[in-house]
């Protein structure tokens, strides 16, 4: 039996369940609300002690790390093969599996607390911001939300991030100008990681992807929507996404 | 036909001939003096842009990042196997690679630059080192040697860090009481990413890393060691160790 504990189908939640969506796996869903910090709670730290999603439980054995389990499901189910059997293009697959996970989500992922924790922190009492930060096993982790609740990050870090952001952009235009895909002639890794960061880009990072800078990537972002898998995988439940909407964007 | 673009054998570049040097694979070294900045020089920056070693190009196609390297050399090199057969044993060893590039030898990295930094930049006048700085094409990298090099990190940065490493050798340790390596029965690229980043740790780390605190990544320290293999590897020529001894420690 497969479980996966996992947020909105957004960032590295939505990277594992693109896979599963592709590969047309069963599995149990557990939706984690990362906004109410459900996974610092004791119960989920149980399941796993770095207090991160998604996580995957197969047969009782869990693996962490949506990159790993991602090799992990095209190992044990190989059909549709999501990994390049040329030693080359898989090679170019895990380079941007890994600029993903080390440049360019880390960069998306500190500007989206910035614009959106006050929506999070302005809800709780200084000593309730406070608990729940001490509960934050990853020591990076807690600097970051602490940093961003405090005093924000600088305009330098943010232009910088952003700079992280329209460079990555960049290497996938120049890998689309070779081939379809990010690796070469198939849908692979390469694009559900990218996909699962790019997914909401188009409107909120209009300077930085948009169809005069970066019209190749414009073009694979459309035609990986048009996947059956991943209209599944963003039709999942979104309660951030429902709340933002109940609420109004933030004043 | 296989050449390695590396710097001595330590870090990322001891990973790829530990890899390289376990299969028995010929190829052609090209060793890079990291010290004196050769791998931003103009002619680098052609092999890698990222101005980074260690550099595979096979039949003249470049592979970059140590980790794909060593995926990529075990794809077309089966013999004798480095990533276990078993998908479990594989994700465990993904694991670890991945901990290695985004936690362990960052941390490693930055302490190792505070250390030795000066023994590099006091050799330079300050527009030399300004001009070798204006040339390190990643913005990250650029600034962390420009911090280094200023006014150094933080005693509280230096402190987190040390933590990081204790830290990855606590994986290290917990690993080693469910199975003689790594990730399991086999000795794998996890073993060799987590050595690559430990070959000289006992001794410069002796907090972190001793028999009381860490017996069984000792023991395994020593086996890997003696792996002849490994020997061969850190044979490699290593001239920043050789004019370390020539002209004994830093003041």
């Amino acid at each position: 039996m497969l479980e996966l504990y996992h947020a909105e189908p957004a960032s590295n939640s939505l990277k594992v369940l693109l896979c599963l969506k592709e590969k047309g796996i069963d599995f149990v869903s557990h939706l984690v609300n990362i906004q109410a910090f459900e996974q610092h709670e004791p119960q989920f730290l149980k399941i796993n002690p770095d207090g991160q999603v998604p996580v995957l439980v197969h047969d009782g054995t869990v693996i962490t790390e949506s990159t790993v389990i991602n090799e992990y499901l095209d190992q044990i189910f190989p059909s549709p093969p999501l990994r390049p059997a040329d030693p080359l293009e898989c090679a170019r697959m895990r380079l941007f599996t890994k600029y993903v996970d080390e440049y360019f989500r880390p960069a998306l992922s500190q500007i989206g607390w910035q614009l959106m924790i006050h929506t999070i922190t302005d809800k709780l009492s200084r000593e309730e911001f406070a608990a729940k930060l001490a509960r934050i096993p990853r020591e990076e982790k807690r600097e970051k939300w602490r940093i961003a609740a405090a005093q924000g990050y600088t305009a330098e870090q943010m232009a910088a991030w952003r700079r992280t952001l329209a460079e990555g952009i960049g290497k996938m235009e120049a890998a689309l100008a070779k081939g379809p895909w990010l690796a070469g002639p198939h849908y692979s890794l390469a694009d559900i990681a990218c996909f699962a960061m790019a997914a909401h880009m188009p409107g909120r990072f209009g300077d930085i992807l948009n169809e005069t800078v970066s019209p190749r990537v414009m073009d694979w972002h459309r035609r990986v929507r048009a996947r059956p898998a991943v209209a599944a995988a963003l039709a999942m439940p979104s309660p951030m996404q429902a709340a933002a909407r109940k609420h109004g964007p933030a004043s």
